[in-house]
Order: C-alpha cells, then sequence, then structure tokens
C-alpha cells in the first residue's frame, strides 16, 4: 500500500538500473521524460531506419544476451552505414516474456552500452513491455549526412562497378551450422573455420568505419541483410539498370571456402542466404582504386565483383563458364 | 526458379501493397530504400519517442486491426502532443504470427493510413518480419518543437495548478468491461455508457489539438498511459515537488461516474489504471484560464484538480474530507 505516488514502479527500476547508464546523450534527459529532444546537427539531412529482430526468428533463445543485443543495434547501424550516414543515437522497444528478468536483462544491457559507446550511438529513449511471445526487440536508429547526400539505392549507373565488402555467405552458413550439428565435419572446417563463420551470424558487423567513404564515391548502396543476389537485385531495380556479378570474384572466407569445395550447391546459400550485414556498392569506375584504398586504411577489405549495364533492373550472377546462376529464392524473406 | 535477381520477394510486394501509399512524405522514397532521409525543420529540435503495443498484453487478439493500428500509432501521438510537439512522421517496425496475412494486414494499413493523414504524421519507414509469438507493433515517432521548447515533466514549480484533458479512467473500466460482461449490468450502464467506455479502451485520442498551447502556457506535462497517480507521481518526482489533487475534481465521463455510484472502490481503477491517454500537465496559476479557453477553442476540454506544493516528489489524492487515497499500487507496470 502506498498512500501517496512516491513510489517508483518496476518498470521506472528497469529503466533507471539497466538503461538509464546507457542514456548519455543529454537530449535523452537520463530516460525520466517521456521523450527525448535533440537539436538535428546543422546543414544535414536525418536518416532514419527501424530494424527489429525475433527470438527463434533472428536469434536462438540461448544467445548470450549480449550478443542479442549488439545484434539489435548492429543490424540498423548497418543500414546507417550503407546510407553513408554517422549514428546520432537509438530507440529502443523491448517485448519481454514473464521470465526474463535480471539475468538476461544485465548482460543483455552490457553489451548494448558497449556498442552504443563504440559505435557512438547512445539510447535516446526506449519502452519495455511483457508479451506471451519470444523476446523482441525494435530498434529506431537516427543518423545524419549532408543535406541531400545520402547514398541512395536508385543512384546507380551503366558502367559503374560493383563492390562489396569483406566477406558473403559466412553468416547464412553459420546458421546452417547452428541447426545441423553434422555439417562442420561434412564440410571439413576446422574449428576456428567452424566458429568464425557462427559468430558471424551471432554478431554482425557493421560497416560505419567507411560510410564517409561510401558518400564520397559511391552512386549507389545497401547493406546486405537478406542476401546478395536479392538484394542487389533490389538495388538494380531501384536504379533500373541491369549487371553482370562474377560469382568467382565474390570475396569468400576461409571457412566459406572450404564449405564451398566440399559441397558445390551451397553457393545458392552463400549468395541468398542473408544476415550478412556487408555493402554493396556501385561504383564509377574511376572511383573503385581510391575507394578500395581509403576503405582498406579504415579496415574494410573491397572487392570488384562486377559491372553494371544498361537494362531494367536484372542482376546475372555469372558461373566461370559466363552461364547464369539460377536460384530457388533470390532473397530471404519472411512473407 | 529464377534465372535473376529480377523477382520481388513476398516483403518486397507486402510493403508494396499496403504501406508504400502511407509513406507520403518524400523523404520516404516510396520505401524503396534501406532508409528515409528527411531534412529537419528549421530552428527546431526533434522530439523522439518509441511504444509498441503486443496483442494479448496492449488489444485483444480479435479487436478490429484498423483500430489496433490507431492504437499502435496514437499512443506516440499521445506522447508527442504532451510534450508540445508537432509531428513529422513515424517508423513501424511489424512482428507477425504465420496466420496473419492480408485479411488483417489490409484493415490494419487502412486504418494506419487513415491516422497517418489525420494527424499529419506520414509512414517514414519499417520492418516486417515474422514472430512465433502474437502480434507486435513498435512505432517510432519523430516529432518537431522550436529549439529547447519541449514540454518536460521537470518543470513544475510550486503555485502551478495542476490540469487535465478530458476524462480519467474510461478506458480502465472498458477493460474491465471487455474482461467480465457481467460489469455493465452491475455498474447500472446505458448501452452507449458501456459503448463508450469501450472505445477509450479501443483507441485512444491523443490531444495533438493542443500541443501548441501547452507549449505556449504550461510549465511541465506528460501524457497519462499508465494511470493518473503513479503517472503524475512520475511528474513529481522528476519536478521535485509535491501537490495535493482533489479526486473529487478529476473529470469522469457519465459512463465512469455511474460506474463509480454504483461501485466507489472503483476510484482506484479510475485513477491508477492506464490508458486514458490525456495530458497531465502543470500551469502557472496566471495561465490556467487562457489555457482552457484556447484548448476549449481546439475541441480539448481541460479541468483544473489541483495545485503544485514545495515538496519532495509526492503527490497526494485527496478526497472530499481532505483524507490522502491510499493505492495497492500507483501505477501500471508491467514489471
Amino acid at each position: 500500500m502506498s498512500t501517496d505516488s512516491a513510489a517508483q514502479s518496476g518498470e521506472e527500476r528497469l529503466i533507471a538500473r539497466y538503461f538509464a547508464p546507457l542514456a548519455k546523450h543529454p537530449g535523452a534527459l537520463g530516460l525520466t521524460d517521456d521523450a527525448a529532444a535533440i537539436t538535428p546537427p546543422a546543414g544535414c539531412d536525418l536518416v532514419l531506419k527501424t530494424d527489429g529482430i525475433v527470438g527463434g526468428v533472428h536469434f536462438f533463445p540461448d544467445d548470450p544476451p549480449d550478443m542479442v543485443a549488439k545484434k539489435a543495434l548492429r543490424v540498423n547501424l548497418s543500414d546507417l552505414a550503407a546510407k553513408g550516414a554517422t549514428p546520432l543515437g537509438f530507440l529502443l522497444t523491448l517485448a519481454l516474456p514473464e521470465e526474463v528478468g535480471d539475468a538476461w536483462l544485465a548482460p543483455f544491457a552490457r553489451g548494448l552500452g558497449a556498442d552504443a559507446q563504440a559505435f557512438g550511438c547512445p539510447l535516446l529513449g526506449g519502452d519495455t513491455d511483457r508479451t506471451g511471445g519470444p523476446i523482441t526487440i525494435s530498434i529506431a536508429v537516427i543518423g545524419a549526412v549532408p543535406q541531400g547526400r545520402m547514398v541512395r539505392r536508385a543512384g546507380a549507373q551503366a558502367g559503374d562497378r560493383v563492390v562489396v565488402t569483406g566477406t558473403i555467405g559466412d553468416a547464412a552458413l553459420g546458421l546452417r551450422l547452428r541447426r545441423d550439428a553434422s555439417a562442420a565435419k561434412r564440410w571439413g572446417l576446422t574449428p576456428e573455420q567452424r566458429n568464425q563463420l557462427e559468430a558471424r551470424y551471432l554478431v554482425p558487423e557493421p560497416r560505419t568505419a567507411i560510410a564517409e567513404i561510401l558518400r564520397a564515391h559511391a552512386s549507389a548502396a545497401m547493406d546486405v541483410s537478406d542476401g546478395l543476389a536479392g538484394d542487389f537485385g533490389k538495388l538494380c531495380r531501384a536504379s533500373t539498370v541491369a549487371a553482370e556479378i562474377a560469382v568467382a570474384r565474390v570475396p569468400l572466407s576461409d571457412g566459406a571456402r572450404a564449405a564451398l569445395a566440399e559441397e558445390p550447391a551451397l553457393i545458392e546459400t552463400i549468395l541468398t542466404g542473408g544476415d550478412d550485414y556487408e555493402v554493396v556498392a556501385c561504383v564509377p569506375a574511376g572511383k573503385v582504386e581510391i575507394l578500395r584504398r581509403q576503405a582498406s586504411a579504415a579496415g574494410v577489405a573491397v572487392t570488384e565483383i562486377g559491372a553494371v549495364t544498361a537494362g531494367k533492373g536484372t542482376a546475372r550472377f555469372l558461373d566461370p563458364d559466363g552461364q547464369p546462376l539460377a536460384f530457388r529464392q533470390a532473397s530471404f524473406s519472411h512473407f
């Protein structure tokens, strides 16, 4: 019983304990108000993105909570990076089943705080609810670009080269390994290769380090979240161009290369499987080398994999004989 | 089988069919890019808020989908209004169980579009996922206020009057009616009174019409989403003030008044039950009348219910004999 309304609610205690320490932006008001107030940087456009992850769909219920938190934020940071945007902050909506308590929340908040710090993207506000379903985390990120300078999907031109960051297909193979423990042996993976592929599924690496470089040189870009084949197809449709990708040039990790050597049909998983969180970009031919050099200096490998041609929104993935690969489904889709 | 990546995914079709028509802001790029790009209004701060609603927690699984959509957006618009902010747009994350298809999505999108239009708050971007749990809708809204002018929780001063919009407790009673069909008879409600209380739970009425009036006159404000007693307690704590509320002056609808006459203990449900989505504000004594007049001209009733005093973050709710009411739990909390 309380004779006044001075007592903090459970939700207030939870926010004060776990989330207020992450709300370092003064505009977040320490999460003690209903909303955040931030002054946008002068001369900038805001870049806005939201992405949710759901237990049992985007992560395994027993994944470490700090890794789940990092994934939830990073899938959004990946989009900002591909758009050439600098993070300003994020909003968090968290729906938790009854059985999720401090033992999960403490490491979740720790992981989220570490990434908020590492990527310069403070928590600005949030909402916590109960759910009768799985843990559901929705994040909305806000970034900034100089006015009119967001890197679009729609800017690709015939003659541009197609480049990707990092390596493709690792996360999709990592997910296969999580679901089928026998695959590691069948694919002849070393323990290191297996760990590396599984880690790529667990926590993506947003290419925040090259956001500004993409803005300077790319004519179009997007992050690869639903598979390179399908996502790059979306870019081609948005730009009303065609493209030819040399499958042999798509950069693969050692683990992916080893698995593919044992099971050549995995090329479809690699190219369409999703969760890469790399950037695919179209770059004028004369700018590929400077983009590659600057990205490399920022710690991000960039590989040229094909070229944009005149055409109608199609991307063909060609094998070493120049024959287009046929995919059962070019892009991961929940629907 | 597709030999190129020209085929739209199911998710692309869903977005194009139901959500792209709601994305009327040019910065939303017709939802064909990874992110939205908007130029913030000159001289403004951004006001940012996110709130989620979960099937079986915040709404009934069989509620009409257009009403669910409106509730999801309006609980966020309610916060913007209380903060004195004008809506700029919103981001939507939708997690849907397998069995939810077009029959639900079509009216959901129709309701969302109607409110986006009515409140001048266009869809800027979103994400759709599958979930093994209930329908989960998370919305992040972006609003604007002149720089430094967001109405805070922390601005209340001793001597301010306390006012609320509309009527309090209807939604909490409406929820009771949804859960207990016999209550309508017990409380002696007319069919109209019953419908009105249930409608107030189903779809809140954000006080967007008085956002600018609050900004002009209120020293502190918040929306009442978790019960007047608990929420106003939060405002008092944020402002480091005390307050006395005259329970007899708290504005009630005819239905709430009828129910309370039959069952006086309902006063606790009315004052602590949540889902009101009215605004409670603290206003200098000399400004109450002009705020009341301007709000009335904008179609929103404002009632004075108490006064702020010097003290330490407590709000007392006094009965007609001047005795403070004791609540089991001042504020709704999921945790």
